[in-house]
């Protein structure tokens, strides 16, 4: 990725760590924060982004275990440290997070860090993965995992403004709608298909709420383990207001990074007015937050 | 497409006329009711539907001269004809539509026929093609069209309810929410993208729709007609639930046909249960009518 030259100031470098996901809760951190420095090394990104449960095995047996409190657990105070040292934006993937008020409850959280080390953001994971497909995936994450009720975005250098989903969470246009009606420029999925759901709807739901919403989509999947139990698609994307498809990892342990031209979603929504054309006479979706 | 079998009572087979339209009004009818009656006696479809504009040329200075009022207009009548005399269900297309209460507004509007040849929907193009992409197409219809302000669905034989857009429409997935959330089996679109927007968007629109709402999707274009001035995209459609494209057209003349398994919808619902995990607490898209 040597041919991206320094982002100007009407965009900002964006870079996906697409990491492998193992047992050991510790290794994962470390192996997560080695990856956030060597993106920085390499290629000086703004904005850092990991992928959906990346301390822990994806899988409701191991949720429990993994779990942590937030801000002030093991995982996320690793985060904190290392936006602030890096003096980055860090979208912190996802962690099975329990709640401090009865210390029971679990969700799968992403959380959000400034270039000081502050939390900016937090999101619970609002549409549970519970799914049963016939000769392929079947997962019931509201087994253990309860649902997150909150919309969330946050805002980085150039008030380009992000909204934040988890995964399953992307299937759901209404939701993504109602960030895009926010002000958000860009929506970013930590996520983690599988070998049924990644090849039938991976790129498909990216492309369809970019093109539909004319914004940047940004998803970052855990690397494949062939080996494990759950086994992650990859394919860690970035897609254009266009619907296009900027740049995809393949499966295996990989950076992607793309500069995110702020201005292109002005562009695009001025020469198809989709955004003005609405029939907002006729019908609305409404958020009841 | 001899490997089509007779459709079973649990499906139905739908036929897409992918045909040519020119300058003369009354060889673009014979043109269609010539292909409805060559796709029935080969393939025996339940539902046949003709593309957008296909009784004038695509273009906003055609739209005054070639327009009738419905359903007293003599395409419409040529329609009702031949839905009773071949036993189908008709979507007729769009044509441009004279309101008979001022002799004046027009519309961009389809007509749906009943196997007895009475009309059970009309549909006016509710989001009006105004578009103006850099390099590419340049068109408006608000120069002179009128758009609708009603949702559009009938029911065929098994009571499988089918919504109704044009075109433009399809780019507004609260339009397709609505209709879905209303019962709609299927979304057909009579439609005539363009070589900017069907390369860009044509396919990824359809695979957006059905998978988001799991949904059958058809669209209907015109044949491509590169010395014409509005080229059309061509490449009719049929996209099922999972948001597989079933069958596609190229960019010339010719009829494609699928069977519509009306069972298909609720494996897929059952499997990836979307439509009963949406979060209604926290958001919903409303009609305002």
């Amino acid at each position: 990725m040597s041919m991206l030259k320094k982002a100007a100031m009407d965009s900002f470098r964006l870079a996906l760590i697409q990491m492998k996901v193992g047992t050991d809760k510790i290794r994962n951190v470390t192996n997560a924060i080695a990856h956030i420095r060597q993106a920085v090394v390499d290629q000086n990104p703004r904005v850092v982004a990991l992928p959906e449960c990346f301390n822990s095995p994806y899988g409701t047996k191991y949720f429990n275990d993994y779990a942590e409190t937030i801000p002030d657990g093991y995982t996320t105070g690793k985060l904190s440290e290392i936006a602030k040292e890096l003096n980055i934006y860090l979208v912190g993937g996802t962690i099975p997070e329990r709640d401090t008020s009865d210390g029971r409850t679990l969700y799968n959280t992403c959380t959000v860090w400034s270039p000081s080390g502050e939390l900016i953001a937090k999101h619970r994971k609002m549409h549970l993965f519970d799914i049963d497909v016939k000769g392929g995936i079947r997962f019931k994450e509201s087994d253990v995992l309860t649902g997150g009720s909150e919309f969330t975005s946050f805002q980085i250098d150039n008030n380009f403004k992000i909204g934040v989903g988890i995964c399953y969470d992307i299937r759901f246009e209404e939701m993504a709608r109602i960030y895009r009606n926010d002000g958000c420029d860009m929506l970013i999925y930590p996520a983690a298909f599988n070998m049924t759901t990644g090849p039938l709807h991976w790129e498909l739901l990216q492309r369809a709420r970019a093109n539909d919403l004319q914004l940047y989509v940004a998803s970052i999947s855990p690397a494949r383990d062939p080996d494990f139990e759950y086994v992650a698609w990859g394919h860690s994307m970035v897609v254009d207001p266009w619907g296009k498809v900027v740049i995809t990892a393949k499966e295996n342990e990989e950076i992607v990074y793309a500069d995110i031209d702020v201005s292109l979603n002005e562009k695009v929504r001025a020469q198809i007015p989709t955004s003005r054309q609405r029939r907002t006479d006729l019908y609305e979706t409404v958020s009841k937050k």
